[in-house]
């Protein structure tokens, strides 16, 4: 876990949220990007050696429109940069930590990503994330 | 807003959570810290260059007893460090940001620190802090 890489945020409204955070970073975003395979679009805006990244559903499958169901808009999971996914993923499984898939997926802004499930993190939505070479 | 300087968590067993922490970022928390005004006992472990700061309530009028009341665990705020926090302020109220205090306050780790309002960011709660110099 050498980085926070990102915070995703589950909103409503791209557009205006883009917009919001536009005020209140002072930035547009760096990209916009949708994920198909999870049904949503996403947006990257920098702070630091880390990003805000926005998420919409674009379908009511999308696991962005059952968290904004359940929980309304607000933070939806932590993402950790790691330099080795599989590696990171044995040892957290080693430790008692339930992982959301076997392998890792292919994520927005060109990672591999993996889940740890909230119910095993104190809440806590939390992606592993290496980057791809 | 020149970095992401923690991440907040709220908890409800201080010890539990400061050992699943230890398991997930390989490491000890390299302060723990109770902020009397607050009725919080923190602990904050270094990501990279920023921070996650674990939060449990001492009593039942701590903000953090009332989002856990609310909410259960989780991620409670995202803290944005900032070089002038008063000029912060100040243009983010300009922008139409609601502040939950007109001056900033002191907190944990060596900081001022000034709060705004989930309602006017997306649900989601934002500390800009300072530190004291």
């Amino acid at each position: 876990m050498k980085n926070i890489e990102h915070i995703g945020i589950a909103v409503k409204d791209f557009s205006a949220a883009n917009g919001l955070f536009y005020k209140l970073l002072g930035q547009e975003p760096y990209k916009t990007e949708v994920v198909e395979s999870e049904q949503v679009s996403t947006s990257f805006f920098r702070v630091g050696n880390s990003k805000i990244e926005l998420l919409e559903a674009l379908s009511a499958d999308s696991p962005i429109a059952k968290y904004l169901d359940k929980h309304g808009e607000g933070i939806h999971h932590i993402a950790f940069e790691v330099d080795d996914i599989l590696a990171e993923m044995e040892r957290l499984k080693n430790e008692g930590f339930l992982l959301l898939s076997d392998i890792p997926k292919p994520g927005a802004d060109n990672k591999l990503v993996c889940f740890v499930h909230p119910k095993s993190a104190n809440g806590v939505l939390i992606e592993l994330c290496q980057e791809i070479k």
